[in-house]
Formats: C-alpha cells, structure tokens, sequence
C-alpha cells in the first residue's frame, strides 16, 4: 500500500493510492487507515512529504562502500545523528543551497524507515512491526559545514530543505533488499542495494528505540550508500538548476530541483 | 508574565501565572494570550513542560568557563547540536538514567529560548523580537556515549528524559544578564551568570535562523556554565534518588529527581 500526504484544493489529507486516483482516509495513517470515500485523480493533487515527523534520527556510514569512501571505519554501533525537522520537504520542491553554506551542497540517497506505532526498548525481531512502512529520503549535506567547520554535523545536515522525503510510504516491501540509487541530472551517481548495510533496518529501530521513544511519524533515515559528491574526484556538488533524484526499488522516485537562496538578511 | 502548560483534571492547557492562581488561556501562547476567564489555585494543577518543542537546538561550549574545564578552545562561531524532541520533560517528572547508559549521567543548567514568532534570516538587533520568553533548561547528558563512544553528540544528549524543561516561560527579563545555578541534592554545583556567555541570546537566535527556520515553539538551550559533573576531580555524576535543581534569576527553579531505568527489553 503506497500511503500519500497531499495538498488539494486548498486543504492537506492523507489518502492511499490505487493506480491513478487517491483514495483518501480520515485522521493520521498510524491510527488507521479509514477511507472517506472520497477519491481524487493522482494527477490532481500536489503531493507532500508524506510525513511530519516529531524527530528525524539518522544513520551515518551505514553502507560499506561509503564508510570506505569517507575514509572512517566501519562502527561498531549505529552512529545516530539528527536533523532539525524543519528541514523536510516533499516530492518536487526546491533544495535550496543556503546563503550560510552554498558552495559544497551533497545528496545522500536513503531508505528512511517511518515508524507507525510508539516503540521504547524494542527487539531486533519485533522491530519491524512498529514501522509504517518506508519512503525515499534525501539527507542533504553541506559538507564544508559538516566536515570542515563544525565537529557537529547537526547543522551541515539541517539547513531548510536539507530533508527531502517522498513520494509516499510504501508498507509492503522488504527494507533489507531494495535496490537504492540516485540520479543527479539523469546521471547515476549512486547505486546499491540495502542489503549493503552494516545494520540493518531492524537493528536500527532496535537500536535507536533504546535510546529515545519512537512516536508514530518518527523517521529514521538509513544512511547512504557509496556515490556520493564529496568522494569523487573531482568532487559533485549541487548547483542552482540541477535536479537530484532518489529512486528505491518498491518505493519508487523522489526529484527535486536545486535553487540559489533568495533570502537575505 | 509567567506562561504555564498544566494539567488539571485530565485536561492540558495553557495559563498565566498571576499569584498563586493560574489563569486559563484559550489555544496557544504565541497566538496571543486570550483569557478564558477561568481560573484555577496553582497548587491544584500539575505543571508540565512549557513547550513542546518542534525542534530542540543547543549549543555546545557557551560559557568561557565550561570551554575551559572541557578543554576546548573557544568557538569561532556557535556549536550547533540537537537533541531529540522525545527528551523533553517537565518539572518534577523523574531523569531516568538509561539502561544503556546510566553510569555517566551528568547535568547542564541551561537558559533555554522558547521562539514564539516564525523567524528565518533575522538580524541579531532584531532577534530578539521573534522570542517569546525564557524558561529553564536541563540539558542531560550521557558522558560515556557523548565524549568517549561517539563523535555525535545526538545520543548522549537525547535519551527520554534528558531535556527537563520548565516550570514555566517568563516573557519579562533580561536574558543576558542573569544569574544561573544548579544544586545537585541541595549543593550548589555551578553558579555564574548569562553575562559570561560567548555568545548571547541574541546572537544565537540570529545565527540559528540562518540555518533553520525557527517555528513557534522551537527551544534553543544556550549552553552551560562551568561545574558540570565530568570535570570534576573526582567527577561527579547524577544517581537514583539525587535531585537535580536549575536555578535562574527571573524565571525560577526546575527541579527533577532521578531515577533507575526501570524497563527491560
């Protein structure tokens, strides 16, 4: 089932997806999905992110290749970071690079788990029974900030627009065999598949419900794989006019165009 | 004016303090205090956070004194972290020492921000416009996993319960120059002043708005002076049956006990 959020007519509901239209459903998708008996035309509503999430937890070097292109060891726990929920944004809106960090703007393609029910302390074998179900992520980096100034990644990883989450949640699929990639201009410049993980997504929920509550919505993004702009040689980063794609087998694609800021003080 | 969030008779809300009553107010507090013209004997109701905040930033090394005994330089520019928003308590609810960690547990009395106007790009001599007030702020740590087992500060600053906040918002007072302490079983631990910070509030509340758009509610904690429990020699760290107290000058006190982890996986 592919759950969406989605603007119409002026108003936002949750709806689930049935070929071409949306069928819509009352209240909050973690407390069931109850139809309305509504139904919209797909192409007719402005798709959102499809979650607000009251904390978005993520995962850094979690992909063996990208632990080796960074140039740190693989770790022996999860390393948890957060980003600042006022950076997620949905399907189709702009990454815009900050006037504060404009010059070395990354993409990270993740898989970002969407927890459905409140979980604290919960097995590896029962954690997959407290997620909603999964949607593709963007944990977009300024790495001049993340990796050069701070010591914190905190704010490298929490610009505005810096979390891309989208299309929708898909609830049947297996987290652990997806194949995960990305396109920057129709390029490929990431392609793996979560089976490269070094924890998977259970270990992760496990693991991060032994540090905090996880509240229905609670998105935990995955980590990336191998690919990413700061690695190569030269290295890729955003510019104003690029689009970035996250494409996840089971899921399907989350674009998003790149822009220059245009607030100032 | 002192603004509470309270619970009475199974119901939450928000109120002034006026006396020893609390005066009820209709929807939210940066909407505009709109009394209901019900009133209730404050020692009737139970205080809660003062906020639920949709983003908790912090700020590491803020005070001249607690860089040094940290033995960090000072900071060129503000130290961004996050805490998860799942940390948050209120006054009198139980720190809980984390079964994943509960042997380095220490404090941080903290004057924290509570933004009460959407603020995005704003200048430092208006920053402080977008505020809606200041409550006290605890902000726990795990030494273990935050200095010895982690890079990211996430984990060891955002188990449940390691963010008491409260007991209520004060609106009238001169952020940058009041006096803060903190008592652990009634001995005073830290004792200095907002003036001693390197950056002030002001400051901070610009700085983060050019990274993140501030929503109303948003809670920034501005750092902790010197005394904290890990530098000391021998360190002190927080155990079952202590209470921990932030004291500041114009707002009041938050106390919290602490307690044992009591849930098992």
């Amino acid at each position: 089932m592919k759950i969406v959020r989605f603007e119409a007519k002026g108003q936002t509901g949750y709806g689930i997806i049935e070929g071409q239209t949306v069928k819509t459903i009352s209240g909050l998708p973690w407390d069931g999905i109850n139809l309305t008996g509504n139904e919209l035309p797909l192409a007719s509503v402005k798709l959102l992110a499809p979650v607000h999430p009251p904390d978005v937890f993520a995962i850094g070097l979690n992909y063996k290749a990208h632990a080796d292109e960074s140039g740190f060891k693989y770790p022996a726990a999860p390393v948890i970071f957060l980003k600042a929920t006022s950076s997620v944004i949905g399907p189709g809106e702009s990454i815009i690079l900050p006037n504060m960090a404009p010059d070395e703007v990354d993409y990270e393609a993740e898989l970002a788990i969407v927890i459905g029910k409140t979980c604290k302390n919960v097995r590896e074998e029962d954690a997959l029974s407290y997620v909603l179900g999964y949607t593709c992520g963007n944990d977009v980096s300024a790495r001049d900030c993340q990796l050069k100034q701070d010591t914190q990644w905190a704010r490298g990883k929490s610009f505005d627009t810096f979390c891309p989450l989208g299309p929708w949640i898909e609830t049947d699929m297996d987290p652990d065999n997806a194949a995960i990639s990305l396109k920057l201009n129709g390029e490929t410049m990431q392609s793996s598949n979560t089976n490269d993980m070094i924890f998977s997504c259970s270990q992760l929920v496990s693991y991060c419900s032994r540090v905090a509550t996880l509240r229905p919505g609670t998105v935990i993004m995955t980590g990336t794989p191998s690919g990413v702009g700061f690695s190569r040689k030269p290295p890729v980063f955003m510019k104003p006019g690029d689009t970035v794609e996250v494409i996840i087998d089971g899921i399907g694609t989350l674009s998003n165009p790149v822009s220059a800021d245009s607030l100032s003080m």
